[in-house]
């Protein structure tokens, strides 16, 4: 995850004003996934976060005030580091479609390397509706406006909104869950590929 | 829910023999749905299902050893329930596409009518892995199913399989969470033709 800055996501209430303070919030963040995702929320401690991270109890304070702030950062650092990955997988020249797999083969290969997104984001439900909720609605706001360039090209059928952004992201969210986390991994480009099929005719026969 | 009787699913280590005992027993499995769904796993308690449900805590060790035990019990309840409704919409003489739809739109108002089945089978995840592994798992085999019907048929495209059924699901699950649950309620006929869109199309222009 250190090739992502912080300012991707994982916003705290003091941001830190140095390269190493960066650096440091960066660790306490990857470290709170780990422990997190290995733990689940009500088991996890600071405690843990800053011996995974290995800085000093201090550092923690120095960004956070809580375990819940951390989770809440967290949440939301996520969600930045997909829409990082995701759009580094789109290249100038795509077509619609190409530009929808390319966010897709984003997402997938960023659940693969980092299964604890799930668990953590599905623990948001109940330890931070408001973070769980957010997380949803942020990236279907990012694949609704996929899909309004690909009807505003005449590439993708007119008249499309934001339920078709909720379903197409339930869909990519099963693939992942199913083929990245619930053993059985499969290649990344064989879940593309599925999903490709469906955006391209449905169940129908071609 | 007292319509849908409880060998539908709600799997007890010890079952009713009597008209009266299914009778309890629903009422435990209804009033465990509403306390879990209101509480969560960890703040229900026992007491608070046998109130809601009016019956002696001895009804409740009758047919269940702990709250651990009808919480499991419940989750496989509202699959069957899922099930049961799905197969109330599918009528006979419907084409492959037409049953598609009919069992989503079963889903679907159960959701609306049942909106604490999404805490539940989440929280599952947490709480009971299995169930929640379980629940998924079945609902994927049923679609799979009606996937492999329509090949059968040639109405639907051929050579898809397991991972077409896990990511119809995904679509399926995230419609009724967007319009079903997170307010906002759109009438199920809106979210079964957003489905129903991208099932005959995909996503492209027709």
């Amino acid at each position: 995850m250190s090739t992502i800055p912080a300012d991707e996501g994982g916003k705290t209430s003091k941001e830190p004003r140095t390269e190493r303070g960066r650096r440091t919030l960066r660790k306490l963040l990857d470290a709170a996934a780990i422990e997190f995702g290995e733990k689940g929320f009500h088991e996890a401690s600071i405690s843990g976060i800053t011996r995974r991270a290995g800085t000093a109890l201090g550092s923690f304070y120095t960004y956070f005030d809580s375990k819940d702030e951390i989770f809440r950062a967290l949440v939301s650092d996520m969600s930045g580091m997909v829409r990082a990955r995701s759009a580094e997988e789109v290249k100038p020249g795509m077509n619609a479609l190409e530009v929808e797999t390319a966010a897709l083969t984003g997402f997938l290969k960023f659940a693969v390397e980092h299964k604890e997104i799930y668990r953590i984001v599905d623990e948001a439900e109940f330890v931070d509706p408001d973070s769980y909720r957010e997380h949803y609605v942020s990236t279907a706001k990012r694949i609704l406006s996929r899909l309004e360039n690909g009807m505003a090209s005449g590439e993708f059928r007119p008249g499309m909104g934001e339920a078709q952004a909720w379903a197409l992201m339930g869909m990519y969210v099963f693939l992942g869950m199913r083929y990245a986390i619930m053993g059985e991994d499969r290649p990344v480009e064989e879940m593309v590929a599925v999903a490709r099929g469906i955006l391209e005719n449905g169940i129908r026969p071609e």
